[in-house]
């Protein structure tokens, strides 16, 4: 990709993975090697790493807590003095080795210590393996805001070894689905038939599956780098998915969703909306949320809780003067950008998805 | 430059500025605008800023506390903070307008809001102008080490308007005098020769000095963007002079010194240094010297302050595998990088500095 100034971003499979790593760190020297983990993927994920990449220098591991209330600035703030505190200079190498929250927010600390030093993501979810790091978006939350704060900047590479799945909690597995459902709404027809079905305990076909997902995200970000429109469609759902999820985080009634759980809902709401104003095939829409309700539960909403969705809605990045912009569909594939959507016909999604 | 997505930096005189000003922000038509200042900038240059430039809706003005020990990630909350209470989005506008702890503090905001907004700098000090807000390098300090977090990315234009120099303080503008020192010693006898005798008063001649030094600094920068090899030059005097910048912010006993009064310590020292290693003529040594005292006093370090000062050292952002590496002359323009000294030639350079 062209956002940066590597040519394009190389991700590696498991088989070529672990050589392609040894080959990088003997050609690029770093003058030490870090390596940022949570509390989960230290715990889970280490070992494993550890017995396939064979480091000629030990690597100083990094452990930050898990969870997205910990994708902050304060624990950028840690993380650089553990940096600093430990010899990272220009030359030192960041390896994020975990879910989407630690290569966000392990691709922000390492694009602006010491204005920007290399680092490889290893993402060990299935959502960090399908969305998070491809695509050299990087970031962290300011308060309840997501990823209001971050750089555009890719890593050297990416290593996806579906090993690391095994070691998820199945809510985690699942919340990963969400992504790749929204490839197929927005992708093709053809991408839609088959993960619509998708059977994780079929190791070849979800196997297969997530490097659909991986090449569908590569391809869009690659025809369009700096979000002018294509890229747009990655957003589909996260409007008022994204509203959801910082509403859920922040309130202290509420139960935290996983990002793919409010994803979920906010493409079920995002497509009724298509069906109301872009003439999106009812029966479709109908087949598209009950392929999402296979994997995820409902969640109930009050119609307060609505109301203070609808007021966090304003502060999503991809809005402009103020108005707030949805990716809406005509059909699966067919899509278009920055639709504006009057609060009425919000309050008319929600009460079709309570009503499911 | 090709650091980052634009071609190159537009620098624009007190000329040609306000009109081109006005162009661009007809042309990009951003959402909103927000102007960075600090405490001394709200006071002295708003006014002469608001009556320059005309705004067809009321700019947000964001004050910060004014002084380097502000430069750091808790401003940069407030004012994130800030930008997001105020409806700032990916289209807003933000205009630094102060010295070079708003310029490199605003040019990280704006890179990092909502993943990267447009700014503009426009200095307001002689070390912002002939150094600070050209070049892309922008950044924090984190606790006491200069600017270790930041990234590279320009601006869309820099205004130079020489009448805000009139606000500065005195021993503000000496500050910028330290790096026009170093433009000369680093680039050429000719312009050694007129920075050498710069005469502040003479505001033609003093005009053109500065032009000179921005021109300087943005044929280094566009040589070489990534600081393979000749941008380090820019560096030169840096490497002690941070230290001791760090070490007197950081010690209570201390006065705090300003980064020019800190660099021109730290190009004496370099300069000495390189007269024991590289042949650096004597004569010149003493030339060099006694130009930078004509400007700044001289200051008090005992044996303590400089041990810990080579402490601090190891910190600097260019050094790789923990050893410190210095710009050094053969000869005024003559450049050597990544040179190793050891710390009983520094204790030398020190003693050389007190017997001036």
């Amino acid at each position: 990709m062209s956002t940066n100034k590597k040519d394009k971003e190389l991700i590696y499979n498991s088989k070529e993975a672990w050589i392609a790593l040894d080959n990088f760190i003997k050609k690029s020297n770093p003058s030490n090697l870090f390596i940022l983990t949570d509390k989960n993927t230290r715990k889970h994920c280490i070992p494993y790493f550890l017995e396939k990449a064979i480091f000629e220098f030990t690597p100083y591991i990094i452990t930050i807590p898990a969870g997205e209330k910990y994708k902050n600035i304060s624990t950028c703030v840690d993380v650089w003095n553990t940096l600093s505190e430990n010899g990272a200079d220009r030359n030192s190498l960041i390896i994020n080795l975990g879910g989407g929250v630690v290569t966000d927010l392990g691709g922000f600390v390492a694009s602006t210590y010491n204005r920007g030093v290399n680092f490889i993501n290893i993402p060990t979810s299935l959502l960090a393996i399908v969305d998070a790091s491809v695509g050299g978006k990087n970031g962290i939350d300011l308060g309840h805001l997501k990823n209001q704060i971050g750089v555009i900047n890719s890593p050297e590479m990416v290593i996806i070894d579906t090993a690391f799945l095994k070691t998820l909690p199945s809510e985690h597995l699942t919340s990963g689905i969400a992504e790749m459902l929204k490839h197929g709404v927005i992708h093709s027809k053809a991408y839609w038939n088959e993960v619509k079905i998708i059977n994780v305990y079929n190791k070849d076909e979800f196997e297969k599956l997530i490097w659909g997902s991986i090449n569908i995200k590569k391809e869009v970000v690659s025809k369009d780098p700096f979000e002018k429109d294509l890229r747009k469609t990655l957003n589909y759902g996260h409007t008022l998915g994204h509203a959801i999820e910082s509403y859920f985080l922040e309130s202290s009634e509420k139960k935290t969703l996983l990002h793919g759980e409010a994803i979920a809902i906010g493409i079920i709401l995002a497509t009724y909306i298509s069906s109301e104003t872009h003439n999106f095939s009812k029966n479709t829409l109908e087949e598209v949320s009950k392929s999402i309700l296979n994997y995820f539960s409902k969640v109930e909403f009050t119609n307060m809780d609505i109301e203070n969705i609808i007021k966090l809605l304003v502060f999503d990045k991809k809005n402009r003067n103020g108005k707030v912009l949805f990716v809406l569909l005509e059909d699966i594939g067919a899509y278009q950008t920055n639709c504006t959507v009057n609060n009425e016909l919000i309050y008319k999604a929600f009460e079709y998805y309570k009503n499911l």
